[in-house]
């Protein structure tokens, strides 16, 4: 019976996930840009894969670190099921150590509006969360030291008329249990969320809450993930980085975040130059990341004229792409400021980043 | 040497023009959507192909009517090609009837600005348009009956800073010469002209302009067109659908054009359907064409909730697809209404189509 | 707690397996042409997925017919998952109820060889099939009126050298326990067992024995399967089938199976119409199906020349497609036989249909 | 009206043809690979596109090479195309070279059977082939020094029956005047053609012979053409590599050429390693190019078992990817050879290439 132990190696290591996938998006000074998936689930709670494809899923998308955040009181196939709340975490642990795949185990504290659902990261046993009394649980996450996130705070079955923040939720950030909240879930943003973020001095968090199996992504797309400006490409260093809020979060065309790591993110993506003549300017934009920019003109000085015609659209910078703009001069302008703003980089509630490129 | 005879026959069939292309939009009450394009070149002007592969092209991408407009002043093959301005036309005109394309005689009459470029269609005879006077030319093609268009407004490199109407323009306009002007151009789209055709009552027209062998469309892209609302798909309806403005511009994923037609093509694309029960309805968008729609809600009783977490990214009807939302009705509401705004439905320059749905 | 309900049901109808596929291949006279796939694992053995992701690809894909076949003595996951054999097909077969595909009730005995490895269909317990001995777990199969067949019979890891037939495989035959034999299993072809069945009258079967997630297949690719000619669409009209040979494999572009069946699929198939002229005649090939045919001329006559140019690549049908070729009638020819191979079409092993069309 | 010469400049450089493709073929020992299309046509005889569209589809399909060579005797625009022979080559030859692709000057000589079609480039002047008898034509290129082909030798309208070698052909090899053949015309191979250029010691050409605009290849696809092994970038060196035979042709899937330099080609496309252990040895296979390889085993010492599975379908290597097998060596077999034909490397008319990895 011995050789039937080939099996489960040689279904692993198939076509389906054989490739490994690569986005490019570029680094800060400093840090290493990782892109993370901290939610998702397994058969060990409602998910429909083993915990290993998860890993494999990461691996073809091109990701560095991955949480399965299976629930603690959800387990609708717990008549077959029987398993300690850690179990998930092992079996990917070991698949994503093969891999190269940073691994961090979590749980998903599940409960009804307040304070809703949580995630709890960085633990290091789940067992303890298993409580009746929600706080009992979250203590529990915070005694192991793990980072805890409210996760889809929108969600309309908990929220059904406004992403709400209850009392509830200032009392667990008073008690520093919260850190931080996913502005973003399985492709939902919530804005609200974004603003509490930034006012409460909260970490932004986005997540794909996968259940399936993972979708084939086509060329330009990828699941909503959290970018990680971590110092080092280490499981430490993630938790570090969220701990000081240095994150964004990838969702769709969309990167949301503080203005100063999307200024950055921008400036290291897109390389701008800028050449004079004597009554125009051009300016290229040489874009060397995966990453789209949609920017749309904002008040300026009318003598310098740019982007015409985009009226409706706005100008794209297409991925990996060198695009070049013609600037006029007009009315004896020598000079002037080029002012838009990238539209899907949000550093505020559904408002875009501006910017200025100085001629 | 007559089997030599076979060639151009047997190239013409090839596959990159064997299918022929199918673009799905509802017509409207009394009238047929007819597809058109009413500006190309072909090398008897400064285009880069035969006159019969701009019919090739047509037939593949589903359009009903064309013509290839070559600039009546402007022939930089002139060194080689000899001919009258008609030749263009009486080329691909046999291949458009073999084809099942309508195919509309017309030329551009090409000037510095003002007045820029203008085409005139439905001629019968391009010769007499050579003339050193633009007014001649344009009083050629009038005394011909031809609908007469000012082509690409904004056009950069004639309009450098705006897109401006000129004194010219007014006297064109009060003489009844010009009767529609061109508000999209080989993409590019001119919110200025889009106003000035809904204030002067000039005809709304969109052409792909296109010079070099046309791209292959993906399914679901297209070129840039003028959908004309013809009471039969002849030459003749298509005339009378011009000078009545029946028309509006498909470009990329807008529709632009007068709200009574925008309003009735919405409704005939997208069925509707609301079931209510206690605290909440469910709206069903079935659309049957391929068409997209962008909607984004608009001020509204907050009592009604619905389009939740899409507060950036717009609410996207999918082309021939069917999807429910829920609308919540709280404190008490029994109905009301849903507005919301089509986004890519431009009614006014810029700006998208307000609708409502009654619940 | 009660909303939690909610996910199970919310997750499964995600757009992953929104769609119903459909791959067109014609049925035969009195028959339906059911496409089936009888090997499957889920995580009830060592599959990677809960049952109900088998039910969901094969709606996305357009089968009819699935039967998870999880192994009795290999159950990798065993220390955590705990269930009866039939577990698995409990859960499978209320979601494929809902979804209109029929389920079969199923299981693998799991064996080195001999005898290899075999699947038990139609069973109404798999309980019992749980015995030290395989024949006892055969014959426990048996006593349920199972259809049996013997699963990947040239897989590397159990037959390294050939396809080897055993003695202990006679026995099973002449007891009347193979009823079957897969001649493709996961993309791969044993010309052996195809002859096999030819010679002992065993039932040809092709399936996918899928572990992983199936991956997405692009528009005409699809799974390894058997196609079941079942006098109606039925659990029991399969098995009738199934026991009266009447099955082919599609695999590729590949379809095997007894000659009789092969030619009325392809003369269903395909719609094929000749018109006579002075020295040479037209042959239409109407092929109404998602199906390939790929034609290699056979010996003739002389004086009529076919298939011209193509004498490496064969002369392909594509699906979907309507095609003419001319034969030309030399020497005084008025008519004959136009003779060539349906290469990807095998009826005996590794070799191709022949066929003749009139002239 | 200056501003009207900015058109055609802005047109050529329109994303049609902005990208600059690439086909990663080997190069050989001492010669580069260039990638060259020797037949196309012109709206300045039959084709359907002014002849910069030429150079701008070889650029973007990442051609080194190529030459309009427009027929002499068959101009069915002349009526409006009023030009010298050479017309077309001066056009393209500009562009070339502003696009970096080499432009090779030719025309098409275009009689009935015999001789048929010949194509004569690295012409200097094309003017005096124009020549009631085709001699004098072919005699007034050889005065230039051109290189000579007979082009689709098995062409249905001139050779309805066979792939004819006539007198007249063999009156011009002896001359010297035929140099090499078309193997290869628009997708069409003639295996009769391949034999007398082994035979007879001619060059083998495989061209497009493109009149409508070039179809949009999807990755992997591409013109049929001829691969040039000279000693570097130029058309000297291209013109001294046709005289000295050192070409294949690349149709499809296939490569069609002397065994010296397929040989060569798929070795320095595929880099094989093998490992042995005790009973087996593992091939490794390291694609480092676009093409594809159809592997088939071939007779060989029965104790060397690998290739298991595989006997209808080939065994495959894919582009750009690593693959390996396993070679079983039973009953003491301590090595041997793996024999096998590549059948995508035709060496012989309608033969595969054989080749040997020494275990």
């Amino acid at each position: 019976m011995k050789k039937l132990l080939l099996f489960l190696a040689v279904y692993l290591t198939i076509p389906l996930f054989a490739q490994r996938g690569k986005i490019d998006i570029p680094n800060l000074k400093g840090y290493m840009t990782l892109k993370c998936d901290f939610h998702m689930h397994s058969v060990f709670s409602d998910g429909l894969v083993w915990p290993t494809v998860r890993v494999g899923e990461a691996y073809r998308e091109g990701l560095d670190a991955i949480s399965i955040t299976d629930h603690i009181e959800y387990r609708p196939h717990k008549d077959n099921i029987i398993a300690s709340h850690n179990r998930s975490g092992e079996i990917a642990q070991s698949t994503a150590k093969s891999m190269g795949i940073i691994y961090i185990k979590g749980s998903e504290i599940t409960r009804n509006m307040p304070p809703g659902h949580l995630n709890a990261i960085f633990l290091t046993d789940s067992e303890p969360l298993d409580k009746p009394e929600y706080m009992d649980a979250l203590l529990a996450a915070k005694a192991q030291n793990a980072f805890i996130f409210w996760n889809h705070p929108g969600w309309d079955a908990q929220q059904p008329d406004t992403t709400r923040w209850w009392p509830e939720h200032t009392k667990l950030l008073e008690q520093g249990i919260i850190q931080g909240i996913e502005i973003v879930n399985n492709g939902n943003y919530y804005p609200e969320a974004h603003r509490w973020c930034l006012e409460k001095k909260l970490t932004m968090i986005g997540n794909s809450d996968v259940h399936t199996p993972m979708q084939i992504f086509t060329s330009g797309q990828h699941r909503p993930m959290t970018l990680v400006f971590a110092s080092n490409a280490t499981s430490e260093a993630i938790h570090e980085a969220l701990k000081e809020r240095r994150t964004a979060v990838y969702n769709d065309e969309y990167i949301i975040g503080e203005e100063k790591y999307l200024k950055e993110l921008f400036e290291n993506a897109v390389e701008i130059t800028v050449s004079k003549a004597e009554n125009s300017a051009r300016v290229t934009f040489r874009n060397k990341s995966d990453l789209i920019f949609y920017l749309r003109k904002t008040s300026h000085d009318p003598r310098l004229v740019y982007f015409r015609n985009v009226t409706v659209a706005p100008y794209i910078i297409k991925p990996q792409s060198v695009q070049t703009i013609t600037v006029r001069l007009n009315n004896g302008a020598k000079g002037g400021d080029v002012n838009f703003r990238v539209e899907n980089f949000l550093v505020q509630p559904s408002q875009g980043m501006n910017y200025t490129v100085k001629i």
